[in-house]
């Protein structure tokens, strides 16, 4: 499953959309950046945020905030963009030093600008069957699906990991959307009894290529959310390629599957906050 | 397993708590429900809650709407109760008439005062795993598994009903105790598949004794949240009692099994709501 390909399809739809929202109302989506620290990972992640951004027409606001700045300072700058009627989505990258407490950053930024979708009231509207902004890497995974053909309507789906950034809200997604979920994770007992039920199969560990391929059905979906970096310099996923391409009917490659759409749906979520601004209650 | 048994111990355990809070604080825990319409079960119900509060010793404060009020009525009662701080919970009594939107009411109740565990960022808290409030059955369902001794860490726990009352909230708190969870509902193909893999079963559908003993696992725990009236007045469960029975570990009877839970899990969130109303952000 090509999701760098689908990524670059979604991103030219969206270029349209915001040309179009220009031409009918004068708005140029924007969305604000904050970076606290100098990570270089989340620098990483955060320049390919802005460079997706430009290329959409969406224009980036970035803070690059020292290390040391205060949680009273960060939440301020929150409340700012909160009440900014220009400023359309809030970003604030992930994760932060340990003196700042990350809950309460998260849910500070105003629920109709969370474009991460990770604000408590957001995931429990997601959990209700009533979404409007969604964690992107679930619905990134749930556009992928689509574009492949692919219903998990009535399917028996697997979860592997329960992070509230990817595990917790695909279970909301799949349930939504009528498949049979499963999640599994640490502490379950016969993880390949588990998996081998899959047809449709969601890795999300963290654990380099800890699914092999005879951990899954044959025929399976293999949707593989995780991105490791190993001791040689290569990337690897959750999922083992060599052993699992033969067994599954679809796999997504890392780099270049689940990552990509990712990113694509934090800009498609900035775009449909600009388009829905205008609209009362917002 | 003995709902009502339990439900007891745990009302004479909140009868003390009462007292506790009275000697200490001079605080008498003050629960507002709100009843709109004469629907007969609403009344039902509502007599039961209230019969319960008296009894342990929390003051409720009863409104009986006509099923004519408007919605910015409601709405504005719940704003008065919302700023009221002797008032500890507020529950409004579901369903609501049709021309009042249920999600909107629900929504407006105070999350620190929302006894049922209904709103969405107390669902999203829940789904999170930082719950502050909690919809009661699934949580009475908790406290009877641990009463009996039956952790669900690292079980295979099967959820039959994905309805944002039980079934969804339920899928949350097994998540948190370390079980494997799998929600099934109507779009599951092979229901019985499913039900006969788990180690704990909760079912709740609404379709009068819809699981048989050839549904489950022997030895399965097996959690019945219907209550269903037949034509000829008799109560039962979305279970059928003779045939599980003797393949069961464990069922909860109907009526006697979840519902008494229920109604003693409202009144130790309102209990825990006055504890907590003497401190910092509430």
């Amino acid at each position: 499953m090509d999701g760098k390909k689908l990524a670059q399809e979604v991103k030219a739809e969206l270029k349209q959309r915001v040309e179009e929202l220009w031409t009918s109302k004068q708005i140029v989506p924007r969305l604000a950046v904050i970076l606290v620290g100098e990570d270089p990972a989340s620098q990483v992640y955060v320049r390919n945020k802005r460079r997706a951004a430009e290329k959409i027409g969406i224009k980036t606001v970035d803070n690059l905030l020292p290390a040391t700045v205060s949680e009273a300072d960060l939440l301020d700058l929150i409340y700012e963009y909160n009440e900014d009627p220009n400023i359309h989505g809030i970003l604030v990258q992930l994760p932060l030093p340990a003196h700042i407490d990350e809950a309460k950053v998260t849910h500070a930024i105003l629920p109709s600008k969370d474009v991460d979708g990770f604000h408590p009231v957001n995931m429990g509207h997601l959990f209700m069957n009533m979404p409007h902004s969604l964690p992107c890497t679930p619905r990134g995974i749930m556009e992928l699906l689509a574009a492949y053909g692919i219903s998990p309507a009535g399917k028996e789906v697997v979860i592997v990991g329960r992070s509230n950034i990817v595990g917790r809200p695909m279970v909301a997604l799949m349930l939504n959307a009528d498949a049979t979920v499963t999640v599994a994770h640490s502490k379950t007992k016969d993880l390949r009894a588990v998996t081998k039920r899959a047809d449709i199969l969601v890795v999300a560990t963290g654990r380099p290529e800890m699914i092999t391929g005879a951990d899954i059905k044959p025929g399976a979906v293999v949707i593989d959310v995780g991105v490791n970096r190993l001791a040689d310099g290569h990337l690897v996923g959750d999922v083992q390629r060599q052993t699992v391409e033969g067994v599954a009917s679809y796999l997504t490659p890392v780099p270049g599957g689940v990552g990509p759409m990712t990113i694509a749906m934090l800009m498609k979520q900035t775009v449909e906050f600009a388009e829905k601004s205008g609209q009362d209650g917002y």
